[in-house]
């Protein structure tokens, strides 16, 4: 076993560049793990790897002359790790344009077929779990990865195109703006001391930021802060619910993007929202084609990925006012489990039937009842509604939430009271209003949503490189 | 006033497209913050606005002739909002090419002169700091705002560009890899209840994660799991000190970038880093020149940041092993506070002597002693040296740090015992060098740091937009 393999002093070519034709004739070094190996009769071994810079593996031809033929290379198996230099050449076999005539190869690490977990069996996804550290080495584990990180990717290119500024927003904040029951503590106490001692009233003064400090559950109100200083911003990072929902759904902690914009009303909001989406999944389908084809064929039950995607991006979103959806709803002559009634929430299922068998698109539903929404949004004319939207998508429901924000003071403070909320706790907030108002809306999306709905992954612990859930916080 | 903008259905234009002159002849409606308003004995008045889309204002004429320019145009003051139509012209003022002739001017929200907190004259940069939700409307944090940005786009665009893909590595973690005494906890237990109670022994069935778990310190052991799967990844994301450091260079909250590569040495890393620290500030000088300029005409001391900045991209920075800096540190000459003894870190005034006065350019720093560093790094076959590398440069010192991980895993469970950790606790991460292991390495680089140094700006809390340090969570 030789570890240096700097012995060979070239630079590495991924697999993807060296599956490709144009490749042909090179001599490449490439380095990757061991997917299967397969030994022929006249003496020389098949060897697939893969490096993780794409869906397919690279063929290498190992000749019985190298050196550690026998010793060596006859013993590799799935999980091991080598490096093989040798010339690209077109390849006999279907499936792949090239394959690698190995002059050397060299082996970095062995994986113990006995105890290694990733064994050519397929396991559960809840197995797999368990494996989060080793799960990036399957093909389903790595499509999720190039997926998201193309999602990621199109977040960031599409806002930087157009001007705004990516905003970090802070993760621990004093400021409780959605209610503490959902949020996280975080502390410097002692925590086992503090139970220990029978104390009447904690002294937050022992702890790090003196006050109550929490994990945040959105940058949004941050974000319009610099929003209504610098015009067009995003903040994208991690935020928190200390919901007790085990289901497939749901996360601890996830990653939300949040765009928020000076002078924008609600139609340029649901403009951008719309955009933004067939942005994201268009990149996904150009760069990821291998995966998404993956995903099309292996994890969609329907087989209907793409297509589902592609119409997707070429349909033009329903926008549809609450009040009219909730007709559509009543007449519809379909039974709900919930009852559909003005002034109360929509139920996925009806947010299901709209999307998926009524439109059989996209809807944006706006303008929804005051009473359900929160403080922040902007109150329209007819006293009953607030202009909040809902990115509806086949499937899955809703995928985005905003509005258009409430920049009148009185108006604000108005419905701050009305929901018993402590006025001066948002002296930043209203000072928005008090200094240079602007009309401005935003809206959020939850990335993991996202890439759950790119993919067809069923469950969201699985579109995250390690889920945070009730009783998992490992690794 | 009137609220509604869009009795005017036209695009709006930033004031940076709005001042190239380019635009000379076109008709645009341009939103922003008025910046100052001067009356011509003429009848008219000149308003400067801003929009965050640039550090230039336009400056627009408002004619006498406007129906609101008596009552309302006329009251204009530093912070009020307004869109304004007209044509562009080209400006006979310095330092302008365009001007807006108006049309139309809507106020959207007025600025109360005697209580808008940013009036004309300088304020501290602490005070600015108690208004962190105004301070963004400032020359110098609108510059802050837009530089971070260059640089955070900057981060990905190098990493996507060269294959590498961006992983979310948790920042709610149970598993305790650095010492927990630095660690945030994050719980959901109720602690007035808790101190109420005289409990001998925490129950973490009643929390979350149903045992003690803490906001992560670094995001690299789990970034390994994948670059050991998939090749190249990046995390970047918030990461979280509690320390007690009340210092210009610390925040309990930060931005973290860490690449880690499968395959790569420490040469590779230290090309890595250096490429990538010169493309930061490249970007950063292309993309956002005036403000560059104002930070070194303005900000920076010496008024040298543009030209240190150049001289570092231009140059090759210096690689030398840890065991000749403290040669050349010991017969220098120099008289330091603190000793330079082989086998003790080197202190902060050593750094900078070594980048700033001996070699005058960034210095990279490699092969540490292996006793002041951490268990996962590369032991060298000398058994007193590990494959660490710091790249300092002139004026801030340490910038990155980072190594060539140990992938050999007897190696790697003696230096675990060496420092008395718990191997089982470390499961998964063993588990990478037991399955196909592979020389890998990578670096962390505090984007704070990397701000501060691209700007000049002296404290680390004013280069993000809500610094958390002790005793201060607000917002």
């Amino acid at each position: 076993m030789t570890l240096n393999q700097n012995k060979t002093p070239m630079n590495r070519t991924s697999v993807k560049a060296a599956r490709l034709e144009s490749s042909i004739g090179n001599t490449a070094k490439v380095s990757g793990w061991v997917r299967t190996r397969r030994d022929s009769k006249a003496g020389f071994s098949f060897i697939e790897i893969n490096d993780g810079s794409c869906q397919g593996n690279i063929q290498i031809i190992a000749p019985g002359e190298l050196a550690n033929y026998e010793d060596d290379i006859k013993r590799l198996t799935a999980g091991c790790s080598i490096t093989a230099v040798g010339e690209i050449k077109e390849s006999g076999g279907k499936g792949q344009a090239t394959e690698i005539l190995a002059s050397e190869i060299v082996i970095h690490g062995w994986a113990d077929p006995e105890t290694y977990p990733l064994q050519k069996k397929r396991h559960s996804m809840e197995k797999l779990r368990e494996w989060a550290h080793l799960r990036p080495r399957t093909n389903t584990f790595g499509a999720v990865a190039r997926v998201r990180n193309s999602i990621t990717n199109s977040i960031h290119q599409f806002f930087q195109e157009d001007g705004f500024l990516y905003v970090n927003t802070p993760v621990i904040t004093a400021s409780d703006c959605e209610g503490a029951g959902e949020m996280f503590q975080v502390t410097t106490m002692d925590m086992e001391h503090i139970a220990k001692q029978q104390i009447e009233k904690l002294n937050y003064k022992f702890d790090f930021f003196d006050k109550p400090s929490f994990l945040t559950v959105s940058g949004q109100l941050e974000a319009e802060t610099y929003a209504c200083s610098l015009g067009k911003v995003y903040t994208f990072g991690p935020t928190f619910r200390a919901e007790n929902s085990n289901t497939s759904r749901h996360l601890a902690e996830f990653w939300m993007v949040e765009p928020e914009v000076a002078f924008n009303e609600l139609t340029d909001n649901m403009d951008l929202a719309e955009a933004f989406l067939k942005r994201m999944f268009a990149d996904a389908l150009k760069n990821c084609g291998d995966d998404m084809q993956f995903f099309n064929d292996r994890i969609d039950p329907d087989k209907a990925l793409i297509s589902n995607l592609e119409s997707i991006i070429g349909s033009e979103f329903v926008r549809l006012p609450y009040t009219e959806a909730v007709e559509i709803l009543e007449n519809c002559g379909q039974k709900f489990e919930y009852p559909v009634d003005w002034g109360t929430d929509l139920q996925s299922e009806h947010e299901r039937f709209l999307t998926e068998q009524h439109f059989k698109k996209p809807v944006i539903l706006f303008d929804y009842p005051r009473s359900i929404k929160p403080f922040y949004m902007y109150c329209n004319d007819d006293e009953k509604t607030v202009r909040a939207m809902d990115v509806l998508v086949p499937g899955v429901g809703e995928i985005i939430g905003g509005s258009q924000r409430e920049h009148r003071l009185d108006v604000l403070e108005g419905r701050m009271k009305e929901q018993e909320l402590d006025i001066e706790e948002y002296w930043w907030y209203t000072d928005l209003r008090k200094y240079g108002t602007v009309p401005h809306a935003g809206f959020g999306l939850g990335l993991e949503r996202a890439v759950q709905f790119a993919t067809s992954m069923s469950n969201i612990r699985d579109v995250i490189p390690f889920p945070r859930t009730p009783g998992n916080a490992d690794f």
